[in-house]
């Protein structure tokens, strides 16, 4: 087995907001050459994935600008510095589906794209939701549209590039090979 | 249903390597406010998912710089400017696992994190695999060790956190529903 760490010698920033990190580093690479590695730092994410009474999966329209196109996506949110992902899971599901639920299960932990980005979206099952009969305030600028699809919905979407990213794929996968959906 | 498009005002650069560009736009939203959007421009890469002679899934580990530890993932690459996708993932399989196969099959494309990064992973199941008789030439300054495994050992190596991006996920829930796996 090859020994595979590479180690940190200096680090650069180049871009910096109120979320998100862009440095360059120099590294030592396990045969002692240096080599260049860009770091994209995010604080990372919670993924939802909740069925409602109907067992219908709810997702989230909104327009991806860096994919210029609105998707569909299971309901999602950054993680605030020092918050408990379990309390961000909570806040997003009632701010972007207007449901509560009683329980929140975290069923998996992964990185989004390893290579380049330390993001890792943790995912939860949110089970016996609720609808709130008041709605959470949410962000003023943020632009949603509500689904509740079933399973074949949900196929139908992923053939037509409506749904088109791996966490929501993930929940997708996960309902069918877990709870027979 | 809200009208979601985003326009853009301008852009501007803040960094650039060889694969990856950071610019952070001005955007018009939906009700004519401004806003800013970073956007991670990445080329797109190639998963492949391969099970060997004997059903076990090819993995390749590597260190991760981002994420400070070495993983367990698919093979898989970046796109080359101008090459088709399958050209890259007949070379990736080669260049990585010592396997070639008779058919490459996309089964999906998906954006990695679609809030800040335009990149979208192609996924090819390979099938008829064989063992090259030679070794391909991958880059000199990679350092990868290959594993072989079975379903029970994939399914260990997510609870002990060595696979943890969701690429890998996404070819190990394909393969439990779609190949009886």
């Amino acid at each position: 087995m090859k020994q595979l760490e590479e180690k940190q010698l200096t680090t650069k920033e180049y871009y910096k907001n109120s979320f998100l990190k862009v440095t360059e580093d120099d590294i030592q690479l396990p045969n002692d050459k240096q080599a260049k590695r860009v770091v994209v730092h995010h604080p990372g994410g919670v993924n939802l994935i909740a069925l409602d009474e109907h067992q219908r999966l709810i997702l989230v329209e909104q327009y991806r600008y860096p994919v210029k196109k609105a998707t569909l996506e299971t309901p999602a949110g950054k993680i605030e510095p020092g918050e408990a992902t379990i309390v961000t899971a909570k806040r997003e599901l009632e701010e972007e589906t207007g449901y509560t639920c009683e329980t929140l299960t975290m069923i998996g932990r992964f990185a989004t794209s390893p290579g380049f980005c330390d993001e890792y979206i943790e995912n939860f099952l949110a089970t016996n939701l609720k609808k709130l009969d008041y709605e959470v305030a949410g962000d003023e600028d943020e632009f949603i549209n509500l689904y509740h699809v079933t399973k074949e919905e949900a196929l139908t979407l992923i053939e037509e590039g409506r749904i088109c990213d791996f966490k929501t794929i993930y929940a997708i996968q996960y309902l069918i090979i877990h709870h027979q959906w």
